[in-house]
């Protein structure tokens, strides 16, 4: 047999092997990696919110489509430095943080800290319409929820039955807290989830956005004695130095990252990536995904 | 109409007013403080492992029932103090706390902490069989498992088709960490669920037990910026001051606690008050549960 034969028989057999070893499933770092720039998406900074604690930034995306109302108050009160010099009250280990006016439900509005354009109580807005909501579904069901996906990064429970559509109280999420009726909430005080994502809360209360950045600053924090988490007189709340809009700040401190956007292929990949794992320490690749164990990525954009 | 004919008249309605009232569905914590003596269990002394941390005591309660190998053999290392000195070297943020020797599997076992009587490897324990385990179901299905439930205080996760069990990767859960092969553990290196509940690791790594107090010592602590969440040359890992079993210990230090038996009216009680939530604050009491969201209730007991 000659050289050239041979080669004739090898050559499409190794191009069989190359075409097999690049059809193999990626990790999701590997679908990260080989995304291109349109796979993400820049936050509106008006819709950014960075709070400055002690331990460092984090960096809020607020989510309008769910929230309206409470996301115009809350930008509000940001533009007039509501929150700053106010502090993280609580913290209950596997469960939230929490900051803001402690005594934004006080009977007495004179104990409430003063609002100026803002609104001390608003309606809840526990849920939305699902008509509208392009939702990238998940494919595993969920506990709570007869629908699950994402809309612009943000995790998604719906119902078909009951036309209706709500964020989802995942890890990182925000939330504005109320005091017992619905319409006692304003974003005066808000939370964010440290633990266990806890989605009985979901309907009960109004989410407002997720922690894009920075969540280990609140996480990490010295967990609070009182009943649910609140500080006790002898522990100190963490303050916050100031709370603003990524849009009102200098251009030169403004963070500049990207989400991955949620409505690609490259996000279908990458859920399936995290749905089946790839990387050679799973020796049980599980085939199964729940809604908050697949966040949507963040990171650092040139500027 | 006379008084003792009013009485004879008023009198059931107050009884049945009485009734209507003593049968309100009790809230989670109303039942556990009219919970009975025997609702509880103290655990076995030679189950818990102490962990000091500058930031305060870590309990553990180890599982034998699913990890008979790794439970012997950290019993093992803990009373030869082979983790006294070592430290809690990975932070990562919503995902685990990891503490022991990071060369554990290191290739040149000189570069590994030496042992006693303890083995440097185990075959991995990730499921048992289903048989002799009674477990308490749960109602709602889970995204990742037919079957879910309690043992013993324990999140467990089920296939009767597989016919294992398999304990379930819930915030608080302690694992032991391997490398890329099944059998490269040894609870050398422990870890404890810090986050939403990764349970994508169930089946594929070997649960050991469960944080019954002390938590905010290991999901408060400053996350660690090297890949994984491995901390830097320049940040501290926080020292392990000691880690033994309780039984170990002098009297006076142990800890006394008990935790709520999970094969009980009282937990079926109280798993469907965490269902369908009774408090005011509730306006949709979601009448679902998720395995991770129900940990089971830890009290101190008079000693």
């Amino acid at each position: 047999m000659t050289l050239r034969r041979l080669l004739s028989l090898a050559l499409p057999l190794l191009a069989l092997a190359a075409a097999q070893a690049s059809a193999a499933p990626l990790s999701s770092a590997e679908i990260l990696a080989q995304s291109s720039a349109s796979d993400w998406r820049t936050p509106d900074p008006d819709n950014l919110l960075l709070m400055r604690l002690p331990g460092g930034p984090v960096l809020i995306e607020l989510a309008p489509a769910f929230a309206p109302q409470h996301v115009a108050n809350i930008k509000k009160l940001a533009r007039e430095r509501y929150y700053d010099g106010l502090a993280v009250v609580r913290v209950q280990d596997n469960y939230v943080a929490q900051w803001g006016d402690p005594n934004a439900e006080a009977e007495d509005p004179a104990k409430r800290r003063p609002m100026i354009e803002g609104k001390p109580q608003l309606p809840g807005e526990f849920s939305r319409p699902i008509a509208g909501l392009d939702l990238s579904p998940l494919p595993d069901g969920d506990v709570y929820a007869p629908g699950v996906g994402y809309y612009q990064g943000f995790p998604v429970a719906s119902s078909r039955k009951l036309g209706r559509a709500w964020l989802a109280h995942c890890y990182g999420m925000v939330g504005a807290g109320r005091g017992d009726t619905a319409d006692s909430g304003s974003g005066a005080e808000l939370y964010a989830v440290i633990g266990h994502s806890p989605r009985h809360l979901d309907r009960n209360v109004t989410l407002v956005g997720r922690v894009l950045q920075g969540m280990e600053h609140l996480a990490s924090l010295p967990r609070g004695h009182g009943p649910l988490g609140f500080y006790l007189p002898d522990e100190a709340p963490t303050p916050i130095r100031s709370l603003q809009k990524v849009s009102e700040l200098p251009a030169e401190e403004r963070p500049a990252l990207e989400v991955l956007r949620t409505d690609t292929a490259t996000w279908k990949a990458y859920v399936e990536a995290r749905r089946t794992r790839r990387e050679d320490w799973f020796l049980e690749p599980t085939g199964r995904i729940e809604l908050c164990n697949v966040p949507a990525p963040v990171r650092a954009a040139a500027r």
